[in-house]
């Protein structure tokens, strides 16, 4: 019997020869997304065979590069004899979205019912395969020449331009293979720039790579660009935290050249690290990895560039670059193919960066809907956009780095080990908690923490400004002098063997940063004469991890208390809109409108911003009465709790 | 008195206070071009006052930054006190050309008279300097987008296109001096590229380079691009003549990667160093020069660019570039500044390069005449045009270092201590010699070469076929065995302490390059039809020094025997072109057409050569008629001689 190696996750089967390699990996408790049934009709249950002998009728569907690199439907493969190995690309995400629990372990998923229903494939790079007339002494044209007038043959009248190693590459290249040479090319309608020419027909070994430069957090999807579909997705904290936790610390560091210098090569490193986990886990050559879209905070872009972000602090908070630069991975110290061309995601402002004009790309925003949306992404910052077709406002709050978990004694961010949801025991005050990936507890992450303080306000065991009731007894709740701080995880079950708490300090963090958000979406409102009840949607972006409980968070006030129909949670939309930047022309210049469109606001300058933002910083809020539901739960729960 | 310092010279001079800068000149032996004769009017005595005080009347004709910067005219310029430096800068070539005699001690000349009579100044590089206004808080406009825009609104509509260096040098410089910068650009009509941004106003420093790369000698000048002045000529032996004297043995040399590697560096070593003299000589920073135009042969630039020149060599002899690429200086190696555009003259085919389509811009053949012209470029190999404004046939022979010096034993290029000039006595045999710099002989370079032969053939020491004629004695022929040789400069009077001897195997060497030549030149003429009495113009070029003595050159059969009156001996006419190319688009415009009109003919493969070239083998002819009026003087001095 056959015996079947489904990778990444390393799942093995045996099966009777004739098997499809669909039905195999159903047994193997593998889902495999196929719409139509398997019909071989939706072309949705793509697999990669990377050994062993199968019997396949994916042409039709696949094209024939593809099938001969061992590209296959699942459902039109049966498995043959001997041992196999099939690698299901990640292309996670499919069942992800609104609040729906995701079934894949990575919790960075690419959503794909947040892409536009019709849009084109035309990725920053293409790759492209073509055939070079032999030199001839009469004609007295150039290598260069012969493949120019080739390229313009199929590609259109356009500008050229080789860099000197690819120069360097053409005399052999071109004789290789007899002239059959594939060009990888970044075309932008003036001109062509070749990234590289190899012999004969490598189009079906085409990556890109999308990175999101988070303050806090680096994530990076390896993208396979023949087929535009995600094959790794990796993320880690940001080396620079070790250098200050948020922007302006960061922009404070760098303060000489010195420390400039050091906190681009440490962004750089976290993401090189990254790019290479991620092809190194799919044997990918870096060479052949010949794009990259990096979105990111302006200040974030700026350190990474080496470029003084000092002025982005100063009044008038003026950024050196807002909208992308022509550069190569070689100039910005990408390990990729050297000559490949980066993309950067447009800023705004200063403090509304790229990250924010990829992550409207997955929203309402970006199309011409005339219903308002209100935008909100919670990470170090808090950036907000509202708006519709017509006009858009943009904004930033320094909301802090305690939903990913800086600042915060045992916070850490949506990791394996991290708490992600904890209720609280009204009676004992103990807690009952959730981690990513069932495993011991490490700490607690944004989800866990707005769970956490949603129950223990609910219970009552903190008040409405957070401290904790005094007079209520539990061995969870510690009383050191004027500070209180409570258990989450008792030392027998962590990972670490201490204690995982929470202080009053670190929820009063986490009250200033909910407070800030809030304060903020109610100004921007009002900027527009607008209420929360004349939002049709709120989309809510961040790194919670794999879901975020709506639920709570209008528990603590961090968002509106609307009906919940209205909110989609949308996770990491900056790595989505820039995976979508990265496949697509339509995208990248939707987001240049949207960039040049939207009007920034700056709070620092807003009088009324600090009073909205004090009187935010209570759960849910001073004014009660704007969360009504949360009135109503509280009550509830005392009402039971009294009788 | 004040005592003047005249660089680079060094010479000194006591005069009274009020007397002006030209008559000091002259009083201290310097000569300073005045055709105006004084009168400040036709801006040709411009100097540079380094230090001390003078009283200059230079405004009206020098622009006021030049003024401020302490470029004078001599003749409206009074020293007053003290101690005072002018340099001069080595405005060389105001009287080179047409055989005359320069009198400059730089043999690399600038011959304004080269250069048509109206051409406009538009070099490669620009400097401009502008205002740009403060950073709004209101227009949300990043750094890049005021600098580009105040750009634009005086440079009009263009893609500006920065590079990382530059990006990181914005955000200080923009703000240094009230957003008043100067650009350093390089503007192709369809965008800017920006290769430096530097605070205030530094038009004044302002410096490009052309670069003559041949295949035994290189020559660098630097260009005062603010007066399109040439400021230094530096030239020496190309470092990769260690490994093999001419372009095929290089070719094969560089069989493989390491080996192109090697003569890459080899030849971008010499460049450098020459640059690197050039601007120390006049403390100019490296980072300031920020252009550069190269012409070379074709194997010399793929030599240089490291681009596998072995398709050159092979059939159907293909290059891999024609037409220049655009590259920096960073990219190339080249020490200038590293984001400095560096243009390359274009090449016509595999064996006729950018040194000649830079050399005919000095020539009628880059004017509309129908004038037949014949340009020769006697360098390591030999190239020839022949044609007018309707056609341009070229070809090139290998001629051979011989005339550079190479595959001679005592043979140097044109550089101090070269015997440039050898009579003989027809009694005693004995040479009397002229060398370079009146300085105690070296080795003989290409002209000394043309004039000993002319003069041993002349007087009869040697015969027809270069052979010492056995029957006359002298002690300066030295017999041994089958060969025999003869010494031009006795060791007691040699800068070695050896003495300078020629042989008949270097005789030989040299009458194979002149054969390659003058057979050449008459292939071309047949395959258009013509006859050298057609020729209107003959242009010489080469580094044959100071000047050519044409009569010899006939006398040998280098060139036919036409009246005096058609030939221009033209120098480094590839330097020359170079330089008209750093200094205006005209010319690169020119240059491009002409590279594109010329049509190559294989010589190779042209049956009929090969016998033209065997009865070229002699001295001046096997069909002595060719040249009568050789005929004549060896005729007139046999008569002499025997009565």
């Amino acid at each position: 019997m056959p015996l079947i190696t489904f990778k990444p996750s390393g799942k093995t089967i045996d099966v009777p020869a004739g098997t499809e390699l669909l039905e195999a990996a159903r047994k193997a408790g593998i889902k495999i997304d196929s719409p139509c049934g398997g019909k071989g009709s939706c072309g949705k249950c793509i697999v990669h065979v990377l050994s062993g002998i199968v019997d396949s009728d994916s042409l039709g569907v696949l094209p024939q590069t593809a099938v001969a690199d061992g590209y296959v439907l699942a459902c039109k493969t049966k498995v043959l004899d001997g041992q196999i190995t099939v690698d299901i690309p990640e292309q996670v995400g499919r069942t992800g979205g609104k609040f729906t629990k995701a079934t894949t372990e990575d919790f960075n998923l690419i959503r794909q019912e947040l892409l536009p229903e019709r849009w084109e494939y035309e990725p920053l790079a293409i790759k492209w395969m073509i055939k070079v007339p032999p030199a001839k002494i009469e004609d007295g044209l150039s290598d260069l020449d012969r493949l120019s007038r080739a390229l313009k043959r199929e590609w259109g009248e356009c500008e050229i331009i080789y860099s000197l190693p690819v120069l360097r590459k053409i005399p052999d290249t071109l004789r290789e293979k007899d002239g059959m040479v594939t060009f990888t090319l970044v075309n932008d309608a003036k001109r062509c720039y070749v990234i590289n020419i190899q012999p004969g027909d490598t189009t079906v070994n085409h990556y890109g790579v999308a990175i999101d430069v988070g303050t806090t957090t680096v994530a990076v999807e390896l993208v396979y660009l023949f087929l535009g579909e995600v094959v790794a997705v990796r993320s880690d904290y940001n080396d620079q935290i070790d250098c200050g936790l948020d922007v302006i610390s960061r922009i404070n560091y760098a303060k000489n050249p010195e420390r400039l210098e050091e906190l681009r090569k440490r962004v750089l490193n976290s993401v090189n690290r990254l790019i290479k986990q991620a092809a190194e886990s799919h044997n990918i050559d870096l060479n052949d990895i010949s794009s990259g879209v990096i979105s990111g905070n302006t200040a974030m872009i700026h350190l990474m560039l080496g470029i003084n972000s000092e002025y982005l602090r100063l009044e008038p908070y003026t950024p050196t670059i807002r909208e992308s630069p022509f550069l190569t991975a070689a100039e910005v110290g990408l390990d990729i193919n050297p000559q490949s061309w980066l993309y950067f995601s447009p800023h705004v402002g200063s403090y509304v960066g790229g990250d924010i004009t990829a992550g409207i790309l997955c929203t309402d925003l970006a199309t011409d809907s005339k219903d308002i949306s209100l935008f909100i992404d919670i990470g170090t910052n808090g950036e907000l956009v509202i708006g519709n077709s017509d006009f858009m406002l943009t904004c930033a709050c320094s909301a802090g780095p305690a939903f990913e978990g800086g600042g915060i004694e045992f916070g850490m961010r949506a990791a394996l080990g991290a708490v992600e949801k904890a209720e609280v025991d009204p009676k004992t005050g103990r807690a009952h908690y959730w981690t990513i990936g069932n495993v011991k507890a490490k700490g607690i992450c944004g989800s866990g923490m707005i769970s956490l303080l949603a129950n223990l306000y609910l219970t009552g065991w903190i008040d409405a400004s957070g401290k904790f009731n005094r007079q209520m007894k539990s061995k969870y709740i510690i009383v050191e002098g004027r500070f209180a701080k409570y258990i989450i995880v008792p030392a027998k079950e962590s990972a670490t063997g201490k204690d995982i708490t929470i202080s009053e300090m670190d929820i009063e963090n986490i009250v200033r940063a909910k407070a800030a958000i809030y304060s903020a979406c109610n100004l921007m409102l009002e900027q527009v004469g607008m209420k929360f009840e004349d939002l049709s949607t709120v989309y809510i972006a961040g790194g919670f991890g794999r879901s975020l409980d709506l639920e709570k968070a209008i528990v603590i006030g961090l968002v509106p208390d609307l009906p919940r129909e209205k909110f989609h949670y949308i996770g990491n939309s900056s790595l989505m809109g820039t995976y979508m930047v990265l496949l697509s022309k339509e995208f990248r210049e939707k987001q240049l409108e949207l960039a040049r469109k939207m009007t920034y606001v700056e709070l620092n300058t807003a009088p009324a911003y600090m009073d909205q933002y004090i009187g935010a910083l209570f759960l849910p809020h001073t004014d009660i009465n704007r969360f009504p539901t949360v009135k109503k739960m509280k009550d509830d729960f005392t009402t039971k709790g009294t009788k």
